[in-house]
């Protein structure tokens, strides 16, 4: 518990801000040979190889101090990379964080972004075992995650063939409707204003497509039909997805009805739930996988009889 | 060579840029399984484990854009972390990049800057294997380097003993002096202006103390003497540094008679040079090290005859 005084990073110090941090990670789990404190960590890779991905979170590009909790803020910079190293087919073993906050940002705000991040990094598995704290002028959280693959070769984007099935696991749509609400000025559907809020990347899905034989995998973080695009062009394939095979879950269904929109827009194109999307040989999707398409010649994602104009999110945008 | 109209990161867009860097990044060299471009990359840990350490760089509190050039601003990103790599005793193996910049950047500002990045990672023997780009309202880079022990344990800042001698290695106050020189207006002397810009860590003498026998080891980043300080504390041990040992460089001399202080206040306290410091058993400190003091029974670092009062640089003070 920090001093009273140290309402403030500038009450505290770095150093101070260090020695809270210290104490509320403790100490180093199994698979950490050397945890925070020291000028590096030193973390298990059992088969030789670490897996190692990095993702920035921004305060008014990627979430809003009065729309998300520090707790939810540090869950989501946890989460979008951890849901990286699950779609490389790999196991998240540890985080390393650097934060940006203004100096009179509160103490306890930090510690509670230090929480919420610490509870998705155990949720997947994951150790915090280092970081950087530095005075900015917004909040900006960035995260390097690693993982193990457990002597599989990594999933990458490239391998999809023609004829494989087209498959997701996780929600879509959540994020990018539980926004529109927000933006709307609205609070609820409240499952999807958590999904913005919070993702819930379906980690162990990644190590299992491995196991099951996925061809490529991502997550979903641009949107559906954007990152199916990525796999499609790195594998020099196109892919046909069946509309029809997509779970419009009800809370978006009924956003949709509220706002006037199509909520297979969501579905389609909304980012950032960081669910998983794979393909894998014909006849091998896992369970706990949806079948939503195919594998065929060509270029790019077709979805026959729905208009996909619209892109994924877009930064630098003017 | 980007588009001629992409002349900002506003113009190219984020996957425009990320087309362009991968473009300048070229083919993962030899330990890395799977470079940029993918979910995640993919690293050799030859020996079972990986080193990690993450830092960042924020305009205005570590640098000015009309003080360092794009290339120093990515050459000091990567030094400091690869400079944490070596102070664990490891060889620096590869870093991913975090970078926030505003949306109407130059382009060509954003390249330099990668190109001063990959340098120094070069220099280092580490590879670019990944990263993200995030508009906001300053330049923020952040990164995360791995290393390599060798199969070796990570020289921890906490195994000084009492008798270890106590040694340095890489330039002392440099950089401190020429941030001095340059908040005075001027740009002389020019090597110590330099040694503010870009950092010249020397990354291979942290392999060869650890083989030496190094007891306790960390880079200089905050000051000699709160690094120091930081390896007492960790260790339960203190030290006396002679002053006399210390080398004063020719620059640092001239520098201070011009402003009118006391040059051995830069080498005490100036950080951000990122030499290192160690202890090592007595008489088994390797070439190219210099022995400064020895470790005695206490707490705190003294330099009999010298007042220390001046700390190293604290983030977020008032």
């Amino acid at each position: 518990v920090p001093h009273p005084q140290s309402r403030t990073l500038a009450d505290l110090g770095e150093f101070g801000l260090i020695a809270v941090v210290a104490e509320r990670l403790g100490s180093p789990p199994p698979g950490v040979a050397v945890g925070a404190g020291d000028d590096a960590a030193v973390v298990a890779a059992p088969d030789g190889h670490a897996v190692v991905t990095t993702d920035l979170l921004v305060e008014g590009v990627h979430f809003r101090r009065d729309w998300s909790s520090a707790a939810d803020v540090g869950a989501k910079a946890a989460a979008q990379n951890l849901a990286d190293v699950a779609a490389m087919g790999a196991s998240p073993t540890a985080l390393v964080v650097g934060l940006v906050a203004p100096p009179q940002t509160e103490t306890a705000w930090i510690l509670e972004l230090l929480d919420g991040l610490l509870a998705e990094a155990s949720a997947a598995g994951a150790a915090v075992v280092g970081g950087d704290t530095v005075a900015g002028p917004v909040v900006m959280v960035s995260v390097t995650a690693l993982g193990d693959l457990g002597g599989r070769p990594a999933v990458l984007r490239s391998g999809a063939a023609i004829g494989d099935s087209v498959a997701v696991c996780g929600r879509l749509g959540h994020a990018a409707a539980g926004l529109a609400v927000l933006s709307r000025g609205f609070r609820s559907p409240r499952t999807l204003v958590d999904a913005h809020r919070r993702p819930a990347p379906p980690y162990d899905a990644g190590p299992s497509a491995a196991q099951a034989g996925a061809t490529a995998m991502c997550d979903v973080s641009d949107g559906l039909l954007a990152d199916l695009g990525h796999i499609a062009e790195a594998s020099g394939v196109a892919m046909v997805v069946d509309a029809a095979r997509l779970t419009v879950d009800e809370p978006l269904v009924a956003a949709a009805a509220a706002l006037g929109v199509d909520p297979l827009g969501w579905v389609l194109s909304g980012g950032e739930d960081h669910a998983l999307a794979a393909t894998f040989p014909p006849g091998s999707v896992p369970q706990g996988w949806q079948e939503i398409g195919e594998v065929v010649a060509g270029s790019g994602v077709t979805v026959p009889g729905v208009e996909t104009s619209t892109p994924g999110y877009r930064h630098f945008a003017g």
